[in-house]
């Protein structure tokens, strides 16, 4: 059932040992609403916790270091910024969803009540959710939503970044975020294995129809030279959509079982989660993702015909 | 003699055939100054224009494009985004600076009236002023000062970014700027040309004094392969720094007749003015330049033997 921001304060005032789950490969969206959500319940004396499928990458630690862990038996589960319940990882067998706080328009009602509101980040919901249980925003807090708005807006460049955005960033920032450390951390820090990563992706870079679409090729055998890893190619996909022309970008990463996940760019021209649907995937409508049970260079193949296609229209 | 907005706002409203002044090798900080006041003094009826001692990039045609040249004999000179009288270039000796609107805490107070004000962006106190001189403010003009407040800041995401540069935005964007479209041109273009260079430039970076300092070569080889050339070059240099560790980033450039070019790049620990001035060179404390009269490897070796020497303190 779909909710609005004031229902779903009161839901998660109305229970307690509430387990929140983020999605799979965490970002700093997803992270930044669960321990925003986690912070703001203690607040209120509940007990409360944060789980996933996947390790937290390291340089978002800020957000929880202080924070000790809690054994609980949940009895409320609430997803944020997880789109369908699959992303949930292996998580998904686990858990019965009772709310989801999400901002994927793609998002598929799996939960028994929704908040779904359009907005560039899931955090700047959880800002609402947060005002409206009426708890104290501290500068840790203020940092874990200050950390969704950034990511999931490429540092407020993305043209979905709306007035509404910048002006909840400046509340946060008031509110004791440190935006220059928490920007510097997510874009300016390279690790060295990403870097050689970055490099290897950028070499694999190849252009099709006209130089409209551009596609980055990742293999295990380039995390193993490097010594990266998925977790660490979130800032690949943005890559092929900077260079002048290209109108979609692709990135082919492939699994260790050898089958394949995408992620799609685009711009304005081209909706990205249109392609990402003919594969099962889905997202937003200049970024998005879906798996292909083949092998990179078939994926490859297939993905850039779909995306040729839709840009014949 | 310092003045406040209000002062400001009053001469820019007593003066007529006012000709406004931007620095040499314009950003978009002081074109965004420019063509905002420009189109602001219009509005009030005035005679105005802008002038530099350089061409304008292309990518900021959108600020001016629909805007008639007046040939006028200008009785008033405001420079703006101007620390010192000698980044007017050539046209420093042609007009005596009746105001300057600067954010630069080492404005050198050339002009007869100074408005300076500790902003991260000079649009942001362009706002401030224009507001004060009453007119609205109309998408285009909306779009000029959202400029100078995303490049002067790097997209929102300096330290030096405050509540009230993410207020000024959401402002701007209320007004009609297009910071979609804005952001794309500043930050996520590369032209082809620049995307070849950038990955022979990640190819020859190597690392010294246990990676603290990262050193990108490029040669006139590098141009001649790619299609590039030194303008293109601005966005190298900050790589160097982003590596995970790196203390130093130094960029070598070879000049076409052999000698070289260095850009050095450091975090708060180092002063990369110092090792700059070491070779007759200077800068800012985190960002500086100087010359070598010798071959790209001779001058990689001195500057990491100098840069060696600043870690060990």
């Amino acid at each position: 059932m779909r909710i609005d921001v004031k229902r779903c304060a009161e839901l998660l005032a109305e229970h307690d040992n509430i387990l929140i789950l983020t999605h799979a490969h965490p970002d700093g969206d997803t992270l930044g609403c669960g321990f925003a959500l986690c912070r703001a319940l203690y607040k209120l004396g509940k007990i409360c916790g944060v789980a996933n499928a996947d390790e937290i990458p390291k340089k978002y630690s800020y957000m929880f270091e202080d924070i000790a862990e809690i054994k609980f038996k949940p009895s409320y589960v609430v997803a944020v910024d997880v789109a369908t319940d699959n992303l949930l990882g292996e998580l998904q067998r686990q858990y019965h969803i009772d709310l989801c706080i999400d901002h994927h328009s793609t998002n598929t009602e799996y939960a028994d009540y929704l908040l779904l509101e359009d907005a560039p980040a899931a955090c700047q919901i959880m800002l609402e959710v947060i005002r409206e249980l009426g708890v104290e925003i501290d500068s840790r807090l203020a940092g874990c939503l200050y950390t969704g708005l950034s990511t999931d807006t490429g540092c407020f460049k993305y043209a979905s970044t709306t007035a509404a955005t910048y002006r909840a960033a400046a509340e946060l920032i008031e509110l004791g975020a440190d935006n220059g450390a928490i920007n510097r951390a997510m874009f300016e820090t390279k690790t060295k294995t990403y870097a050689r990563l970055e490099r290897l992706a950028l070499d694999s870079m190849r252009f099709y129809e006209n130089d409209r679409i551009a596609v980055i090729t990742i293999t295990q055998a380039m995390y193993n030279e490097t010594g990266s890893n998925e977790q660490e190619t979130e800032a690949i996909a943005p890559l092929t959509r900077q260079i002048e022309g290209v109108e979609i970008g692709i990135t082919v990463k492939e699994k260790p079982d050898g089958t394949c996940k995408a992620s799609l760019r685009t711009f304005e021209t081209v909706n990205a989660a249109e392609i990402a649907k003919c594969f099962g995937g889905g997202g937003h409508a200049q970024a998005a993702a879906c798996r292909l049970e083949c092998g990179v260079e078939e994926a490859r193949d297939r993905l850039v015909e779909k995306s040729a296609q839709m840009l014949k229209g």
